[in-house]
């Protein structure tokens, strides 16, 4: 083959003699003109590149369009340039930090003595908009570090960037129209390509996230491949706003916050409820499946977290106080407390399984600005156990595990996906153990018939994992249960049982969570059900209306049929208008109103309006009250 | 009246006129030999004085056998004397500190270089009781400062306590055979009114309790005023021995305590059992009543027990640590973070009373010499709960916090003394809101019938309160419940509500606590059923024994409907004889054990021994199932 050709393989096997030096603008082209206008990048021996750059060797090349998560995350980082030429076109001494893609779109840290507003950030999409429709080519070109400098000889922020780029690797910069970057690219071969997108807020952010540097403005935009995208992204925004569980918090006085304890929620009673109830329910299930439920201090002597390893990795995270002149933490994790109940005691390989669980409070420090609501916190009841196991039992208790978790995700209608986390590089321990441990998660994960997918090398150095990710009613995921195992504590706590052959020999620890954080899956439920929670949780489950004062002997006699029955009942004895007493029920999101009048009192019956349904029923008191109860007893979604 | 003779007044109101400078023991001895012989002391115009102690003029008297509280009083104060001289005899160069009458006797706390064990104490109670013999008589003799100064030359501690005596007391010295000390008295008239006393054991003690200063021996006695009393009293502490919730925690597995946390209760699974139904009944009892469930973080910043006042209380029993480089503390009390919950909303006089409850984990630091198992620990958990009541409703509140003690107290069988503790010197507030609430708390227990004792001047600074002794099954008496009303927390948080006129006004604050610390409550409660819990606080209400393997299906049924019914059940399937199972499941003190062979198996029923009955029923297990029940369903107590 002559040297002035390269041969190009297709994604389907197929293959094509080129001119060396083609671009794959060039070669989309000559598929088809409809397939070179969609495209948004395209790869070369798996490696993502400018549709503009010349292949000058036989190649396995791809396209992507802007459906792909390649081309859509092409097009995000196109889109992060083009705000920084605006502003740069808007505010001349502006300077950059870093502009990288994130969920839905990007942002860019920018060095700029105008605090930006949010009709600023109208003014920046404008200028922006003007930009896509001078559709500049955006030119890849590659410099020497000497050159480089001298283009960024006054952003001192890039210059450190350019300090950063390793020795071998080669320095790029983009160009588009007036405007240059320092960039590893790809991107988009020109501005036309940027259609979707929206600038959403300003926020100050530390450059490098170090709170000992200079703070700058990061402004925050989301882009889409459509249209119709991008609108969606508006509608799932405003939804997941009508849900946040902060919000949702205060309207239905489930929690609240205070700057005396910045991080740690104060459940009100409607919140406790909801608490309890989970608790509850859990504690029963875990009974019914043979766990143990215990107790241990909220702090230790700083040793024994020395000991566990604790000190080493969280110790950042810990907050210490002083019992006697010696330091304690308070715990941050249930394990060590666990570890010295089990060596309490003498064990034999008769007594395992033994499945220790806890609602522990813990404690962790994370910084004021991450917190969040109860999503993110500094304080939280982890629903932990720990399972002492032989070798043999790890598989049919990692089964059990999952089999709970399963039963608890139905009853709130999760669905969820599982991940199975496998040997790291820094991994501690038996590699045979390891080896043994990885096939027995796979196992029982494959007998349940379980999809999963795997994450090499994932899993935390004293073991592998398997954790669930829930999908939410507007299907976010979240990172609840986990299971794992741990070859490490049991070690560092020098635990032992008897062996069948009368040998002293270690368990394994199997670490297990269902809820994850109650907190944070009360938060998540807040948000999944958007306040509206099955009747079983709903911390005020009937509210009853009189129609008239000569009506309060027979919502008496109501209340009390329905307190004997221990269901959460309200009244609203107000002077209002009944339709006013309806529509703050309603607010309150109570599942059942009941509205007595004459006629009801009559003849026995209740006149039922349920949450979210236009129309009324009525029945007797009784079916009411069968119905309801079962309606609780089965935990059943409304 | 000439100037010889003196009038004596009696106790019943008779009055008798003797020659001036006559005794207690003559005028018994006037009265009847019998009773001169029986008198231990007596009091003139109300002041406790000794027998021989001359009347100079008209004066009420009494006299007081070693029967009455005054009597066995000095007796045990006489015994510390006596102590006193037998280690002097034996030890001449002991030195002594003080000598007090504590419950059921008395301890003296001795300077000596020889340390002293066991084996001593016997030597010493020899020569005790060789003093008693000597029946020498007891002196009293006036000194002034001087004489006593040069008495005491040689020991330096009596010479401190000489210090303190006030300028305008009288200083008198106790004289018996060789032996003479500082003391304000009264004694018994001779050694031989010594009879009924044994020493117990010794220990460390710092000089004034001061741990900066030298450390004593401390020598501890009982005395009674017979021989049966003595004997009663090692048969409860055998009795109490038996029931030492320590011991018995160990044995049933309910609790364990690590050097990692000293004072800090870790809950083993039996324990847990306990507690999860001790707070889960108290659940349902407060939410019956209308109390609200709520929960507050474990730690707040400092600025907020500086605001409550709690900080000038208690900051040397709290724990510190710090978030965001601020000091917080380890919460001691509940009351701030439910302050905090109050203000996070505007009240009405309709939303009053508002009942917040909270199972609130409470840190405070105690000596590591205080600690005492359960009863004295370093964490626990309140039953905490505060009222927000407008003034007019306190008594309603009180007595609706009453009427819930009441109902948990009869349901572990306590019967139980009340106290009302009226305005102390040191109070604060208006005094017309002191004397409303004294008359509300009184109006309260006349009310309902419930007698009570007053102490005068024993509230606390911000409110009277209403104390609860109850009585354990072996007479001891444990404070618990509380009922205090508090005027001063409403006034450091600012708290409001609008009354009726619409005018801002302050609520009162009722703090109340049933079990008052759920650790401490079950530690009473171990000792109270002496391990043997009523069958719905029992963690394994049921043991099944089936006769032989053949069994073993029956077995499983049993246990399964038993299950059904969330009784707590366990099977012993060891291959041991059938006479051990059955003592092992007794050590345990199982309420209910469940032997199963052919003919129960055959006719569906159960042969029943029940805990601590010497024979057996037998009965259908379908009627077995319905007794026990009813039995956890009512609370029973076995």
């Amino acid at each position: 083959m002559s040297n002035q050709v390269i041969n190009i393989q297709f994604p389907d096997g197929q293959q094509q003699v080129f001119t060396k030096g083609i671009t794959l603008t060039e070669i989309a082209q000559t598929i088809s003109p409809a397939l070179r206008k969609k495209a948004i990048a395209g790869s070369a021996n798996g490696t993502i590149i400018d549709l503009t750059r010349p292949i000058v060797e036989d190649t396995q090349i791809a396209l992507y369009d802007a459906s792909s998560k390649e081309g859509i995350n092409v097009i995000r980082h196109s889109t992060a340039h083009l705000l920084a030429q605006a502003v740069k076109r808007l505010y001349p001494d502006a300077r950059f930090g870093i502009g990288p893609v994130i969920d839905n779109g990007f942002y860019y840290d920018i060095d700029l003595a105008h605090p930006l507003v949010p009709a600023d950030l109208l003014q920046i999409e404008k200028m922006m908009k003007k930009i896509v429709q001078e559709n500049s080519s955006v030119m890849r070109r590659e410099v020497t570090r000497k050159e480089a400098q001298q283009l960024f000889a006054h952003d001192a922020l890039k210059l450190e960037l350019l300090a950063d780029i390793p020795e071998h690797e080669k320095v790029t910069v983009y160009e588009q129209g007036e405007f240059y970057d320092l960039c590893r690219g790809p991107h988009v071969p020109s501005t036309g390509k940027l259609q979707h997108f929206k600038l959403m807020h300003v926020s100050g952010a530390y450059w490098r996230g170090d709170s000992r540097n200079q703070m700058l403005q990061r402004i925050y935009g989301v882009a889409f491949a459509s249209k119709v995208e991008l609108a969606q992204y508006f509608v799932f925004l405003e939804e997941a706003e009508k849900r946040n569980h902060r919000k949702l918090g205060k309207e239905l006085e489930l929690f609240m916050f205070s700057e005396e304890a910045p991080g740690m929620p104060f459940y009100l009673a409607n919140g406790q409820i909801i608490r309890n109830e989970l608790e509850s329910y859990l504690r029963q299930l875990q009974a019914k499946y043979d766990y143990h439920e215990v107790r241990t201090p909220l702090m230790m002597n700083q040793r024994l977290w020395e000991q566990s390893g604790h000190w080493d990795h969280y110790k950042d995270n810990m907050y210490f106080t002083h019992v006697d002149d010696q330091s304690f933490a308070l715990k941050p994790m249930n394990c060590p407390g666990h570890m010295l109940i089990f060596k309490n005691d003498l064990h034999s390989y008769r007594d395992l399984p033994i499945r220790m669980a806890e609602f522990g409070q813990v404690h962790r420090h994370e910084f004021s600005g991450a917190l969040n609501g109860l999503l993110r916190v500094r304080t939280f009841c982890q629903d932990d156990a720990h399972i002492f196991a032989t070798p043999q039992q790890i598989e049919k208790e990692i089964a059990l595990a999952l089999k709970i978790i399963d039963e608890v995700y139905q009853v709130f209608g999760f669905q969820y996906d599982i991940e199975l986390s496998t040997r790291p590089a820094d991994f501690m321990g038996d590699l045979e153990l390891w080896d043994q441990a990885e096939k027995a998660l796979e196992n029982v994960l494959n007998h349940l018939g379980l999809p999963f997918t795997i994450n090499e090398g994932d899993g935390a150095f004293y073991g592998p994992k398997i954790d669930i990710h829930i999908k939410d009613a507007i299907h976010r995921s979240h990172q609840c249960a986990t299971v794992q195992l741990d070859f490490q504590l049991p070690e560092k706590f020098d635990l032992t049982y008897i062996n069948e052959q009368n040998e002293k020999v270690r368990p394994v620890v199997i670490h297990r969570a269902v809820f994850g954080s109650i907190d944070r899956f009360l938060g998540i439920l807040i948000e999944h059900f958007g306040g509206v929670f099955p009747t079983w949780l709903a911390p005020k489950q009937v509210q009853i209306i009189g129609v008239a004062d000569q009506h309060q002997e027979y919502v008496q006699q109501v209340v009390k049929a329905l307190q004997q029955e221990k269901i959460r009942v309200g009244i609203d004895n107000r002077s209002e208008k009944l339709g006013k007493k309806i529509r703050e029920a309603q607010m309150k999101k109570i599942p059942y109103i009941l509205v007595l009048g004459d006629r009801e009192k009559d003849q026995q019956y209740v006149t039922i309006r349920k949450y979210g349904e236009q129309s009324l029923h009525e029945m007797s008191l009784l079916q009411f009250m069968d119905n309801i109860k079962k309606e609780i007893e089965q935990k059943a979604i409304l």
